[in-house]
């Protein structure tokens, strides 16, 4: 099993490569802003995390001095760091260089097949491949926001740009469930982040949720009725966003400056390039606040983590379908939905990250990991919301049912949607 | 009863009055910062609310027809209004003016005892007394931050600026509670704010929780073991905020610029004017950042607001010390713990806001006042976090053990503090 | 000469006395904008100016110890000092307090008649006086812009506010100077700022002066003419600023939120409140940028200081009108101009600053006073534009043809307007 | 002689492809400030100018739609652009598209040599050679910014890091200048940047220039006198930034953090690499507020763009030095003062640009280019400081005695020095 551990290892490394094969030197330096990474940086980040918490550690010494402070991400206990905000100016080591560095440090992990001690670092080395599989979903935010601020809206896969409309979607149906004391969180045995666990009792009301995302469509329909416009459907905070940054609809619809949008004159920028608006799509790239706004809107709310889960896991073990773009061939976007049985969840994993209503905080006697790791997630554990599901771009190992992904409110950049809950 | 609210709201407001009494008219109209308002803003706002949402709807015409922008805070369904940041510039009304208006509203208020609609607005009455409770308090915490940034610092109330230090206090003990499936929140009858109802379920895991708050002596050796210079004890967002904000003490401490602070040369900010570091009173004024961060030092951690209610609700039902200072002669201070029981809490009501580490957010089932009112907390719930426990500036009606106060991590104004609590 | 030099100082710190009493405390504290000061502060300012570089040198004791850095406004040469856009946190001392501290320094400054050593600080105490005056301009100014960001708009003096409209103003003529080597700046004899000397020769070339200022009828021709929308119009900072700061009219201009101004829907806001548009009034409150724009749009430029003074002094010499609103009844608003005789120069002196486009930059030999008066205009001659010619706001004793004032471009709260300028 | 010109623009362009070829494709890309551009911009946006106002007038189609808004820089007349702070983000075109796109508009820059129409173009041909020499010298300032805030500090050429250091430094010697009425400003035949023109007259006043320019050591004296430190010896503005930008020193000097600096532990930033303190080298990357200041520190002043042109020209005209690293070899630093002849002035053209008092402003009679080009210079006249002599970046056509070059005071990326002056 810890043989197999580094073939997955290296299989994964390669995946990260295979994603920034279409991209050019240029298109893997630049950084759009202060909260997405150079491409080039992700590549040699995970890179460098292997050498400092695998090879290091087994007395391998580092085969540049100066990536400790390149590309250290915000482990304080490594030491000082590039700022954040200023990766996009790292020009040297060129991206031949990183990719160099990547073959090498995949070679000494290579050889820790044959290392009697491979079992001291088995556990790094499994953190190390997730958290290189994070960083693949990072890629490729990162890319699509970069391109989106781009005028010439380049596509980072040029196939298929135009695909076939969705199907018409059938309205929401609501699934009810229970609640009652519960559990949540991942079990002790296997990988999962220390955010997960521990596994923990909790209370949740009886609710309900609905059978699929909110649509494009949908979203469409609240923008019109001047949803952007109307500070009673808005958090505070939310409507002081949309008024400072002057915003009128999600993140990478492109809008003409003049008239309302309407579903043929809007455009919407993706991976592959502007697409046509397809109204039978989940929304993406919402902010919370969009989110919280389009759910009052609706009459509706946004679920907690724990109902989220809850229902998640409830409909799986009954044997309906949870079902996801993960069971798809390889995609770059959310499926829409396709009709689910009696009480399925359409669209819960491998769609869309979904918005929930719980500030990301440490489950009851949550443990950071020991050392550096002790920083991996619990000192984000402010002023973030959880977000739940895993998207389209989220490698498909890493859409666990207790993954609880968190990004502040503002966050749009993510594949990131909504979908409604409401009281039983 | 109604008719005795009527006279418990003129009470209430002649108590406003008083706090306002050694005020000149600068002091009232001066804004500290955007978060503060000026005394005479808080003096006619309370009114306008009692005009506008009692009075208004009986058919009583305003007397000012411009105050609806002036003194409206944040409800959008009553239209536009002043921005936040610039009540400052409001020198008309003057304060003379502001008291008159005071006057001829609380006169109308009188009026009602005799009136037969009464009942129609009795609970838009009471909720106008507490909500006039709320800006007693902020009231003072705005008098204190504004004489704070004034390099005279003058005193609020110039009586009994020096003290006797308090008592040398015990270590903390850590009190323990079985936890379990128990019920949190408001019963439904009796006066409440929307957001302390539904009364809800909910599971809590074993835990503990000190004995008193954390004092000004313990934070004191927090800071010099280096505590404002050590990441590894602060949540990634709190580093920040020391760095950007170059924060070397809490705010209203008053440290020399180049020499450490020690026991002897530190002197702290009060309503009393600046006062001789007391090592025994409770530490007050600080952000959650700093809070968690102390916390983290200590080898504990911030309770849930769960874990807080369960504790002081039980502590109490088992007749044992719940302490507080609003057990004591008025006063400005939060006192000195006193010895408690076994099982007691000292220090857990009226003496300093709790920070706790749950956002703020809906309780299950939660629904919003109807109409305005619905603004009252609802479209706050993002970004907040929960203090318990009312404070020595918080009016005595106000410290129920259900109340959840809200501020942003950064927000130090308010006589916020920390209790420890720890796992089981 | 020096005994009636304590005679005109009194005198003039009774009329600034005067300019106060219309307002009300708060009136006096509050701070609009960080280059403005509350009235207050004014009133504190100049008579510690006099305390500080008068009676401090003849060894009389301040009154007020925290004086120095409470009302020091830029002297490093005497110590720290309140922050310069903290200055309306100063609720203290009350304003009571520092008419008492005026009154006390007048005192003093009239028992130096009866010194003998009144011939040391004679000069000390001219400065001090001129000083004074130019804070009544800034009283008034500052009084202006406060009341303008009121949404009260309250007038300073209510009588008058509608004043007849302007007659009907002629087309501008050009008056031609033949230039050449000449002189400028203040004689040796006499008071003068330092900034105004030494007198000079400088080289003229042939140009041609506009015999009025633009009226607020011609700007609105240029506002009309998308005036704020053609970059062309535009310096490129200029430009820059009318977008980010959303400009749309001049300062004071209450123009409706939706549909273009015309002059019968557009209100000015004046020191006597709201008025109708008055077409014929010299436009005022200008920036440089839109001076510089409204010149370029009409095929002129602005003049330099030099051609300004050359102007004007040779228009008098000769014996033809160079009219201002000095010459009026005390007003607070500029005149309109009328006409002018050959060759004359109407509204030159004395109703409005005039924008030059000549940098504040030291005359060849400028030599700063000696000690702190060194500080007083020499460390602002940088990125600030020469004004001339006195507003109706400006004392009579100031509106002296070599006086230089200066502001930053994006300064609009002085009575700031333009003459244009031509190549001969 | 235009036949000529066309040879002169290839070589030109040429030139500027050596000045990119040691960078590779990301250090192209980036952009390390507003203020700067990458060079791959750079490289497109002098062939645009070529492309957009040489060619296009002659119906020559553009190569790539979409470059007009790509590389335009800020002329408002030819329409939209990229905002000037996003210039990094362009990832598209790659620089090798880029370098194809100079490539083909110089093919038909070179078919233009066989045009009847050549004439038609050659003033906007000339301009464009000269426009793209400009770029030549910002294409190594902005390498120098963009690697100088790496932490790799790379060396844009790596021979020669280390040179001998100067050899000592005679005191400065101040020549003396009779002033009075004169001319200064370009001839009107041959080339000339339109804010050279017209020659006019000006009266300067006797004066004093220094023989040199000031030396790292001599700028380090200043700097351990505490220079950073008294704002008596600074413009007012000037001391806010250095306390707001924390400044110790000038750009580009590497600092340790703690110590003060001496001549042994200092390091210096170029373009081959960090290399040891020379104190015989003129001090250079200085502000307008550091060249202040070091003047006022020195009992001296700035020059005047009159006084530096009228001395230059003088001393050139009595056959003594006017020295310079243009006469040097190719060097990208600026030279040590060699020992000058009585009435010589050593490094006036080619080794540093030297700050003036005089602000950017049009000379009497100035007329802006036609068209688009009426931008060129003009819509820059306010905020800005005029530049003398040209620095040992800059391309030997354009040191000419001439040549005003501008930036605002807080500039410090261009290689900016400075030479005292005196009244005589």
């Amino acid at each position: 099993m810890t043989t197999d551990l580094v073939h997955r290892v290296l299989r994964t490394r390669r995946a990260t490569e295979r994603l920034a094969a279409p991209l050019g030197p240029e298109d893997c330096a630049a950084q759009s802003m202060p909260d997405a990474s150079p491409v080039k940086w992700h590549l040699a980040h995970t890179t460098w995390f292997f050498e400092r918490f695998v090879l290091c550690p087994l007395g391998v010494p580092p085969l540049h001095e100066s990536y400790d402070f390149l590309f250290n991400s915000y482990y304080d206990a490594v030491g000082a760091r590039q700022p954040r905000a200023e990766r996009g100016l790292l020009t040297r080591p060129a991206l031949a260089d990183v990719m160099a560095y990547r073959r090498a440090v995949s070679a000494r992990i290579a050889d820790l097949e044959r290392s009697s001690r491979l079992p001291e670092v088995a556990e790094a080395l499994e953190l190390g491949m997730h958290h290189e599989e994070q960083h693949q979903e990072l890629i490729l935010t990162d890319v699509k926001h970069l391109f989106g601020k781009s005028p010439e809206l380049p596509a980072y896969r040029s196939e298929a740009a135009e695909r076939p409309r969705s199907p018409a979607v059938r309205p929401i149906a609501y699934r009810s469930f229970s609640g009652g004391l519960t559990e949540i969180g991942a079990e002790p045995a296997g990988f999962a982040f220390d955010a997960e666990r521990p596994r923990h009792a909790v209370h949740v009301a009886p609710f309900a949720l609905a059978d699929r995302l909110v649509t494009c469509g949908e979203y469409l329909a609240f923008l019109l009725d001047a949803g952007y416009a109307r500070p009673e459907l808005w958090l505070s905070e939310g409507f002081a966003w949309v008024l400072r940054e002057r915003v009128r609809a999600p993140l990478h619809w492109l809008v003409e400056a003049q008239a309302p949008p309407t579903p043929e004159t809007l455009r919407v920028f993706t991976l592959h390039g502007p697409r046509a608006f397809d109204p039978g799509e989940p929304v993406c790239h919402l902010t919370y606040y969009e989110a919280d706004a389009y759910a009052r809107w609706a009459g509706a709310r946004l679920p907690t983590e724990a109902e989220w889960e809850v229902a998640v896991t409830e409909a799986s073990a009954a044997g309906v379908a949870v079902g996801g773009a993960l069971l798809e061939d390889d995609t770059l976007h959310p499926t829409a939905a396709r009709p689910t049985e009696r009480g399925g969840l359409a669209q819960a994993v491998g769609d869309a990250w979904e918005w929930t209503s719980s500030a990301f905080a440490p489950y009851p006697g949550f443990r950071p990991l020991a050392g550096a790791f002790g920083e991996y997630n619990g000192k984000f554990m402010v002023s973030q919301l959880v977000l739940r599901g895993g998207s389209s771009l989220t490698p498909r190992e890493h859409a666990r049912v207790t993954v609880r992904n968190f990004f502040p409110p503002t966050a749009a950049w993510q594949v990131s949607s909504v979908r409604l809950a409401r009281g039983a």
